[in-house]
């Protein structure tokens, strides 16, 4: 397929302005971003499946019942969550707020936070934030807006692709946060996704929700599920492409575009688990369905003793097995075979179920690098599933201990 | 009731001899167990829900098909689990000798393991070991007994609690390990229970598991289920009580027994979970149903964030409440306190759904005990569920990162 990367992340895309600034909710750094559609854009969002869901995800879940945003207005160092009454007022004003100053119908302004739980908003802080934000909006703003939504992040996320698709080259671009309590379901992470494509609403919904299946589902780095999370798409159409709709092979051109949007956000996610010293992909192939593949591969990626295993440079395949075997999948244990391997390398630790003889040495040639891979094969059909995930250091730990304080 | 702890652990109850030996499979310390009742006994067990069973899980639910047993033998050191055919041979060698050696049918001699996964049992270590066992036996064996089925457990753990049944004396007693690897439905624990009452088959088989349901599924250190865990009781019947059946009185005295040694063996795993350095309890009550106060309490007890949290010893009840909504359970967020207690202070941290203004110094001294108790009041019916745990420290990681080599 004809895709390339290229720079801009969330303003790459024809007709968005972003812009992040430090308004005060933190101490020293960017906390407030804004992303700006020219024109009313065609929305899709998916959420956290935690029942306690932040003020922000319930105002933005409203908002978005129309199918139609033009801004999404997203704070960094406190999470609107468990804050009752006062929690959806203030959410409910930081889109108006926005609305105001951009023209817009607060209805059509979508609003994320991520931060500490149970605090009330500062929303002096905000309200002077939102105004500085609107003012210095611009086409290059899109690493400022990345910037602005970090938390524990050591990196900034920030992407884009251009497509061409039936001969009209469309982009995507965004920008994406996370780092802690990120596991299957979403957990506390933000990613604005726009695009210029033109494309039909139920076209958008349905991409989006299959390509976080592949990819933020498959990642975990503590296994805790966020009040926060959300995943935001805005398709503005200035990109003047033929309307994408469901079931054609346009449509089939942009979901590969935006699954690996999303599955390239999702590793940097991984990547930047709290803590994490070593990036690990896990891939459980030759399942009976693709729900077995997604169980396994996904339980394989938050068991804490592989993660530690993982940390320790320690060949403990037993750990695999035994992650396989709890997750819930019908299984024929003397059947499995485990590997490792990275950068090339690949070394047999388990066949049918049970150990070989394998050179340790070569093994901790693998473990001692920085990405490795796991691949577990059940040998019981032909479904696979990909999941990626961090070790569990010294440093997860240091970070989560201390975190509110 | 009257009921109190005695001495003797596993060995308390008449009839029954201990002894504990090392073998060689660890370098210096015990390594195997035996536990022997000088008649046949009524038996029943419990078993870890992992698809990946261990060799001797299988061979000890085969033998414990007709519901009785006369002798256990453990080993530590090595989990023979993942050693497919021969490690089913290996166990089943276990109870032939020791069956060989006691006099028993094998059939009658349940076999556990627990230590690493995926390695052949060293037979020849085992083979002399088993001898010295059977040679050392005796109504003082229980501490040694204890010893030898220790893992990375830091202290021993046996107890034993005598009854008065309709007049009529009888004692349960029991030796435990567990400390890595401990999550709900039982991971690589193992609990050996004695007791002189007579009890029907039916019966004894409904108490353990009520019990187990109770107490040992209640613990979670994190989160990953073992290949090996058991529970196994033994009733000789040498208290020669009149025959307890099941919905009596007399049942509900022994019940009342068997669960108090169940729960205060959950606590001591828990308390000795790896790395712990403070032990938590956790009740939810209020709860529609006992169903759901059992997964609100089990999703606060697992979540790595609350851990962290407790070892940096923060009040951070938003992740409290984040882990009761991911839980699963059908809740009304705008609903839930959250308290903390120590030593008789208590101190609400949030009130329907939202964070109260609390003394950070109080939290702290509350936060900087070693037994913490965490209440959670869902205001939604009348069940209520304790789970117990600990908290995550650096040392988890560090005995976790390199347990195999």
């Amino acid at each position: 397929m004809d895709m390339a990367f290229v720079e801009g992340g969330v303003t790459a895309p024809k007709g968005f302005l972003a812009a992040g600034v430090h308004c005060g909710i933190k101490k020293y750094k960017k906390d407030l971003a804004l992303i700006y559609s020219e024109v009313l854009a065609t929305a899709a969002g998916v959420f956290t499946t935690n029942k306690v869901k932040a003020a922000p995800v319930m105002i933005t879940m409203e908002n978005l019942c129309d199918g139609k945003i033009q801004a999404i207005v997203a704070n960094s160092g406190n999470a609107n969550a468990c804050t009752g009454e006062r929690g959806l007022k203030d959410a409910r004003e930081m889109a108006e707020l926005a609305g105001k100053k951009l023209g817009l119908n607060p209805r059509n302004v979508a609003v994320a936070s991520t931060g500490v739980i149970g605090v009330y908003l500062p929303m002096d802080k905000i309200r002077r934030g939102i105004e500085w934000c609107a003012e210095s909006l611009s086409a290059g703003g899109s690493s400022d807006a990345a910037l602005a939504i970090m938390t524990t992040d050591t990196f900034k996320k920030e992407m884009a692709v251009k497509l061409s698709i039936a001969g009209e080259e469309i982009t995507i671009g965004g920008i994406a946060k996370g780092s802690g309590m990120i596991h299957p379901n979403m957990a506390t992470m933000l990613c604005f996704i726009t695009t210029d494509a033109s494309i039909e609403e139920r076209a958008l919904k349905k991409a989006l929700k299959d390509a976080t299946k592949k990819s933020f589902n498959m990642i975990s780095v503590d296994g805790d599920t966020s009040t926060n999370d959300m995943v935001v798409i805005m398709a503005n159409g200035l990109a003047k492409n033929h309307t994408i709709a469901e079931g054609t092979k346009e449509y089939e051109l942009f979901y590969s575009g935006l699954e690996r949007i999303c599955i390239e956000f999702a590793k940097m996610i991984a990547r930047d688990g709290e803590g994490a010293t070593k990036f690990v992909e896990i891939t459980v192939k030759n399942a009976k369905d693709e729900e077995s593949a997604v169980k396994a591969a996904r339980a394989i990626s938050k068991s804490c003793l592989v993660k530690t295993a993982i940390f320790g440079e320690d060949a403990n395949w037993g750990r695999v097995m035994c992650a396989v075997g709890y997750s819930g999948i019908d299984l024929n244990p003397d059947l499995v075979d485990i590997y490792i391997s990275s950068k090339g390398r690949e070394l047999m630790l388990a066949e049918n179920g049970s150990g070989v003889e394998f050179s340790e040495e070569e093994a901790k040639k693998i473990l001692s690098e920085k990405e490795i891979k796991i691949t577990v094969d059940l040998k019981q059909g032909g479904y696979s599933a990909t999941a990626w995930g961090c070790d569990l250091s010294y440093d997860y730990v240091k970070i989560n201990g201390s975190y509110r304080t």
